[in-house]
C-alpha cells in the first residue's frame, strides 16, 4: 500500500543521519508531529467502514487447542533436510514476520540430527551415573515433584547466520539467514538440585548430557554450567515441551550454542573430562586458518539483527517507520543496541523492551523518517559484559577464513529507491 | 507412582505447620536432605536404561508449524456453550497440567458472545472518531509502520471463579474454576500514539470500543487508560494474533476485566461519558443485596491460586512436594504471596519466579513435605499497592449474597490421606 508523502508538521529530533529519529519520540505526542500513514478521511470516515461478512452471521465454535488464522499461512517455518533424509537438517523461524520477544511453540527454530523422536513419556527415563555417590534413574512423576524455575532464554544454534562467512552477500533474508534463534520461557528442576541429590564425586568435571533419538546426540559440559542455570526443562512457553524441542525433557543451557541444550534427555554421566563425542569432534568446532579446530565454544556471543524492514519486506511511501529487531548475548544481559542508516557513519541509540533479562532475546525499536532515498540499516549490540557486535569484515579478520560457526558480526540491509530491501555487505 | 517413604537425613527448617519449608530450601544442598523420590538404583542404575524403540528408527521429519506431543492430548481447553450455539461461550486453560507464566496461545482461554469471525486482514480496518480533531482509518499495513510497544500481561475474564459464590464447593479442577485466566506477551502500537495522532478533543472522557464479530461486542473505557498502558495488539506471543483472540486486532487494557479487551477491534469512537452498550449494562455488573448493580467494575483484584497440587492431580508417596501456583493483580505488581497447609492457621511465604511484572501473572513456589496426613491448602496475594486477597467468607461477606463476577477470594484444595485433592470451602 503506497500514499503520497504528507509533511511533517514540525521537525522531530534527529538522533544519527538518514533519517533515525530519538527513539523516546513516541514518548511524547512526537508521532502526530511527523504525519503519519493513517488515511484521514475528512469527509465521512465512520461511514467508510464497511459492515462485513463476518459480522453477519454466527462465528466458528470452540477447539480443545486453538491454531493460527488461515489468513497467516505464511507465517511458518522453512527447513530443508540432508539428502536421504527426512529429518538430518534444520527449520528456521521466521522473524520477519513477528514480533515481541517469544517465539510461539509452533514456530521455534529446529535443529535435528536424525528427525524427532515418538517418546512416551511413561517409558522415558533420565538416568544419572557416573562419578556420583548414587546412580539414580528419574520419571517424568518423579521429576513433576522436585522445586522448578523458569527462564526466558534463548536458543541458537551454532551454525546461525553461517551463510554470512561467504564471500558474496547472500541473497537471503532473515529467516534463512538468523533464523536459527528462538527463544521461550522454560521451565523446569535446575540440574543442580539433581546432582546434589545423587551426590557429586570429587573428580567429577564435567558431564556427559546424550538424547534419546535415533542419533545419540550427546555433547560434553562443564560441570561448573550444570551447576550454575542449567535445568531439565519439562515446560516450554508453559506447556509440556514439543517433541521438536526435547519433549519430554530437555537440558537447557541458557547462553550456549543450540546442540547443548540436549533434546530428550535421557542421560547425564558425570566425568572426569569431556568425553568427545562425535558431536564436538567432527562438528560444532571451529576450523581455523592453520587447519587444527578450536574445540568446546560454548557461548553464543553478543549479537544483533534488523527483522523489520528486512529482505522480502518492501517499504511503502517515505515516512515514518519503526526499525525493529533483536539483540542477544550467551554472557549476560544485553547493555545497549545501536542503529545505523547510514551504514554505520553514524549510530543512534534504540530503545529496549522491558524487561530485559540475561540470555533471553531483548526486542530493539528505534524511529525513522525515511526520505524515499537509499539506506544502509544495521545494528550493533553491546553486552553487559561490555563486548561488542563487532563488524563483519573485523569478525573474520579474527576468526579466519576457514571460520563456519558461531557468526555474530553486524547484518546490513540495503534499501533500494525503490523501497526494496536486500542483504549486502556493508 | 507411589513409593515407600524414605526418612529425611536431616531436618530442614519448617516456615509454617503441616510441612511447609523454607522458600530457599532449594537454593542450598537442602533438596538431597530431605530425600527425594528418584530411584535410587544402587546395584545397576546404568543398564536399567532401557534402549528404547524410538532410537532405533530415525525421527519424524519437519513440518511448517509445530504441535504438541500425541501423549499430551489431555493438555486441551474445555468449553460449553449456551444452548443452541456453538460460539457463545467460554474455554478455560488446564492451568493444572501447565507451568511458568506463559499461556501458549493454543490454550488461552476464550469469551465469545457469537463464535469466532474468520476475518480478513486485508478487508479489516480500524476507525477512531468522535470527539476527534480528524477521523482517522488505520488498515493493519498502516498499523505496522507505527512503534510497538511488548507486555507481558494476563487477561482474565470478570466471570473467572464464579462458582466460589455458590454455597457448597463445586466439586471441580483447576480449570474449570479457575481457567478463564491467560498470560501472554501481547504486542503492538500504544492506543495513546493513535488517539494523539487523531486530535483528542476537549470534552473527550471516554471511548467505545467495538469488535468486529457477530455480536458487536462493545464497551467504554476511560480515556485515562487508554492514554496508559492500552495497546492495539497485533501479536501474541511473537505470532499474529490467533483468531479466538482478536486476529488481526485487539484491544489491550492490561489488568481489566477480559472483556474490555475488546477482541476483533474495528472501532473506537472518542465520547463525553459512557455509552451505555448492552454489554456493560445487562451484562458485566456487579448486583448488589439491595438489587442494585454496581457498574463499570473494571481492573481485576489481587488473587492467586495452587495449581499444583490440584484437584485430578492425586498425590503419590508421602515426602517432598513442591507447592506451585499462579498470582496476579490488574492493580500492580505481586508483592508477595504466602501458602497455608493447614486451612490458614499459618502462613509461609512462597518464593516468587522473577521477573515479577505488573499486570502479569507470578508463579509462586513453596516445598512441602507431605506427612501423609489431611492437609488444606490455601494461597494468599498481596499486591504493591497493599491489598490483601480476602478469604472467601471476607469477600462474601463484603460483595452480597448476589455477586457473580470478580470472586477473588482464597481457594481452598483438601488432601486426604489417599492423596486425593478436593475443593472445599475452609
Amino acid at each position: 500500500m503506497r500514499r503520497n508523502k504528507r509533511p511533517a508538521l514540525s521537525e522531530p529530533e534527529q538522533a544519527a543521519g538518514n533519517g533515525l529519529l530519538d527513539r523516546r519520540l513516541f514518548l511524547t505526542a512526537g508521532a502526530a508531529a511527523i504525519g503519519s500513514a493513517a488515511l484521514s478521511d475528512t469527509a465521512r470516515a465512520a461511514e467508510a467502514l464497511p459492515l462485513d461478512p463476518w459480522m453477519k452471521m454466527p462465528g466458528s465454535p470452540f477447539t480443545p487447542y486453538g491454531q493460527p488464522s488461515r489468513y497467516a499461512s505464511k507465517v511458518t517455518r522453512i527447513f530443508a533436510s540432508a539428502p536421504g533424509t527426512t529429518g538430518t537438517g534444520s527449520s528456521r523461524t521466521p522473524h520477519h514476520l513477528l514480533d515481541g520477544t517469544i517465539t510461539p511453540n509452533g514456530l521455534h527454530f529446529e535443529r535435528h540430527h536424525n528427525g524427532i523422536p515418538d517418546i512416551n513419556p511413561d517409558a522415558h527415563r533420565l538416568l544419572i551415573h557416573g562419578l556420583v555417590r548414587r546412580p539414580l534413574v528419574f520419571t517424568l512423576d518423579t521429576l513433576m515433584r522436585y522445586p522448578m524455575e523458569s527462564r526466558i532464554a534463548f536458543i541458537e544454534c551454532a551454525g546461525n547466520g553461517a551463510q554470512l562467512y561467504q564471500k558474496e552477500p547472500a541473497q537471503l533474508g532473515v529467516q534463512p539467514l538468523h533464523g536459527l534463534l528462538s527463544c521461550a520461557e522454560w521451565t523446569g528442576v535446575r540440574l543442580a538440585t539433581l546432582l546434589e541429590e545423587a551426590g557429586i564425586g570429587p573428580r567429577a568435571q564435567w558431564l556427559l548430557a546424550e538424547g534419546a533419538d535415533a542419533s545419540g546426540m550427546s555433547r560434553s559440559v562443564p560441570l561448573e554450567k550444570a551447576m550454575g542455570d542449567a535445568l531439565v526443562a519439562i515446560y516450554q512457553n508453559g506447556e509440556p515441551v514439543r517433541p521438536s524441542n526435547g519433549y519430554p525433557l530437555r537440558l537447557l543451557l541458557p547462553g550456549y550454542e543450540g546442540n547443548m541444550n540436549v533434546k530428550w534427555l535421557r542421560r547425564i554421566k558425570l566425568t572426569e573430562s569431556p568425553t568427545m563425542t562425535k558431536d564436538e569432534t567432527s562438528k560444532y568446532t571451529m576450523l581455523l586458518n592453520d587447519g587444527k579446530s578450536l574445540q568446546f565454544c560454548f557461548a553464543q556471543e553478543a549479537k544483533s539483527v534488523i527483522t523489520r524492514p528486512s529482505p522480502g519486506l518492501t517499504m511503502g511511501a517515505p515516512g515514518l517507520y519503526e526499525i525493529s529487531g533483536l539483540a542477544w548475548s550467551g554472557y549476560g544481559r544485553i547493555a545497549k543496541v545501536e542503529v545505523s542508516a547510514d551504514g554505520g557513519a553514524s549510530w543512534a541509540l534504540a530503545a529496549l523492551q522491558e524487561p530485559v533479562l540475561p540470555m533471553a532475546v531483548t526486542r530493539f525499536r528505534s524511529p525513522w523518517r525515511w526520505d524515499g532515498g537509499a539506506a544502509t540499516l544495521q545494528s550493533r549490540a553491546t553486552d553487559d559484559s561490555g563486548y561488542v557486535q563487532p563488524s563483519r569484515s573485523k569478525l573474520i579478520a579474527d576468526r579466519g577464513a576457514r571460520a563456519n560457526y558461531h557468526f555474530n558480526g553486524i547484518t546490513s540491509w540495503g534499501i533500494a529507491q525503490s523501497g526494496e530491501v536486500k542483504h549486502v555487505y556493508a
